[in-house]
């Protein structure tokens, strides 16, 4: 059996080389279980083993009726990727997610704030409102927060922090009270500070809002 | 067929309620598939499927012959997390992780110089010592220095960057030139550095040290 799980890995990762080197796109289609066969030289039931592996990575999905695609949302990015299912103190959980938050974001901000283009700084306009809409109307913002935050990673041109903004952000937004009036009028403030030091190309200021916003957030939960 | 995966995953969240719930322990064996089958009210084939998933997740391991166990390192964190396979610029990858190491651990060094025990100190050594003689004997000495960085995020008691830093480092490890004579120079004298600043519980030549040895790397890196 554990040379069959080998089998299983090589294809696993053959099939991986296969979508790099065709620069299969997120969301595009893979060929079919019979091409596979062919196109990797193992049985069907290794294919389908591997292309289960995978699934589970968030690498492909498999739709019952239409065939296999390339993920197309959190390309290879595990559900849980960090282990926070195993981590039971879920306040000091939250803290510590927010100190990571603390030595991550004020850099990619300042770092953001030298990159952005005019079509980026747009963008981020649009996404501010969008939040503050939300806030406003007593709705709940967090995916559009995360979304914020995520344009901000990607703006820093950091490959890996986009990735990993939304595994913290979520698992914040599990603990955090979002019908925290205090937390909602400062969201409105501070997102406003960091878009607009950004916007000005301001490396400083856009890093000290967002050290700001964070502390915010740490201080709440804290009680302080 | 979408019921029938809606199942498994049930299924293997109540697996994992039944783990965290009982205080498995990492390398814990679980129950036979048979009390499997009768404990979570599913037929054997959605409980293979489910031990899958979450083996795939590197929550359980499937042992032949021996049994089903939860999984004894890296519990629940899968293979590549990050989804690292899909960014093909491997040294700007290289460069953005170490700049995510630079934003995170000097001030977990700090944190650690605050809350080292005695013991954790002269565990640290160990694993200072440890490092340098692989060194010193041409011998690699990535693990280690991998082990090095855990202890130290472990003494922050930040929960959650202890889990970070290997799948950071052990990407970045795959890049950087093991065999630079600089980089071995460097890291011997940074290393000491930092775990005699956290041994004196000084918190600010922690973080200078730390960051010391992360700008280190990417100065090479870059070329400078």
């Amino acid at each position: 059996m554990e040379t069959d799980k080998s089998l299983v890995e090589l294809t696993a990762d053959r099939l991986i080389k296969y979508i790099i080197d065709n620069h299969l796109e997120a969301g595009e289609q893979l060929p079919n279980e019979y091409d596979l066969t062919r196109l990797l030289n193992v049985g069907r039931s290794t294919v389908r083993e591997a292309v289960r592996s995978l699934s589970s990575r968030n690498i492909l999905e498999v739709h019952q009726g239409a065939g296999t695609f390339l993920a197309g949302k959190a390309l290879g990015i595990a559900e849980d990727p960090l282990g926070f299912t195993f981590i039971q103190d879920k306040k000091k959980l939250t803290l510590d997610l927010l100190d990571i938050r603390l030595a991550i974001e004020p850099r990619m901000a300042a770092k953001a704030s030298q990159e952005a283009t005019a079509e980026e700084i747009a963008e981020l306009r649009v996404l501010l409102d969008e939040t503050e809409a939300l806030i406003l109307g007593g709705q709940d913002q967090r995916q559009k927060d995360i979304e914020l935050h995520v344009k901000i990673a990607q703006i820093s041109r950091n490959l890996v922090v986009p990735n990993l903004i939304p595994i913290i952000q979520q698992a914040i937004s599990y603990y955090l009270d979002v019908e925290n009036q205090a937390l909602r009028d400062e969201t409105l403030k501070t997102h406003r500070l960091i878009v607009d030091a950004i916007g000005n190309h301001d490396a400083v200021k856009a890093m000290d809002a967002m050290t700001l916003h964070v502390l915010y957030f740490m201080n709440i939960l804290r009680g302080e």
